[in-house]
């Protein structure tokens, strides 16, 4: 199995901004620098969003695997 | 028991179109790229879908497999 | 402890169809091809359920274990 | 610590008509014929009641042990 | 770390009935006859009640523990 | 890493008043007297409170750590 | 994988302000003492936010890591 490769999409996308999408229903945006295997990752300039609304600022933000449903670039 | 096998089905739809049901109650339908022993997946050229709606394109995306309901050629 | 055998039932269940009954409330009914210890399935030849209502086929659906709460011959 | 004895109120049972609670708020009654250390259980003879009135025969029925919140003898 | 004596309050209460609070709102009380490190627990002589009323006798029940809250001498 | 540390704050507040809101929107307050690793708890002289209001009086009360969201010096 | 760098932002927040999201819709301002791998996590001079509101000073709080949305510098 590719364990490897399922995250390969992961490291391509370091350094680069991405959305995340929370269970919350509140979407991340900002830019991946690191992740580990539990999907708990590190954004840097970050935002927080709502209903297609920004609500906060959060430069580094470390959030919790569990929370997250998808990883895609901006 | 067929450990391997069960993910027989997800192997042969690999760079196939697929349709993911998540729990959130929306789709993503995307070719499959990769998925892990967690099915964490990668979809690619893909789009979520709520109510039936195109809601907006994804291209690259990584999805946690705790997400996921089920996976299904599109 | 009867590891194996609770899983007996499921065995003699393969190549038949079932009906899978889902925590989103929703049924599939399909033929049972495999499973493995987490209760990831896969169907051919299914068709979703909710509310008695038919709601569309899904051919082959590989189903994720943790979303499943019952498997019972159709 | 008593493992296997939490286990022996099942094994009694076995062979016996119980009530199964499910965490959606049905109840399934019918023969105890297995369970594992996850308790996953498998039902003969079994009927889904929700609200105290019966919904459906299951006759032999495969539990996934996460959806249950208690096993009682009927 | 005091693994052990975390469960010395539940020794203690063996054999003597307790209150189980559970997820789905309601309560069991009867007498603590085992558990297991899941905090699986077998009730004799039980009842449930929900908002303070009794709501039926279920004599020996097998309760899984990720559906308790916590348990207390009655 | 500082798994022990971690716990350095609950062991300092043993045989004290703490304050422990669960998941339920209940709060205990009692006295902690051991927790495992699994953040499962043992608190006495314990009263249960919900929206600021005394519900009813526990003594000696087990607590499963998954049910819990914070734990705090009353 | 970088498992270890994952943690780094949260090494670099130690002994500084952070904002913890929960999953219960409250946040918590303190300055952050000690994490674990499970993300537990210790507050000091804490506080505890609902929609915007400062809602109760908690001075020292131990927080159960599977309760955690995200951490973010203050």
């Amino acid at each position: 199995m590719d364990f490897e490769r399922a995250f390969d999409a992961l490291n391509q996308a370091k350094g680069k901004r991405v959305i995340v999408e929370l269970k919350n229903r509140k979407q991340l945006i900002g830019v991946l620098k690191v992740f580990d295997q539990h999907i708990n990752i590190v954004l840097e300039d970050a935002e927080e969003r709502e209903d297609g609304e920004m609500k906060r600022k959060l430069n580094t933000v470390f959030v919790r695997g569990d929370t997250i449903i998808l990883i895609s670039p901006a």
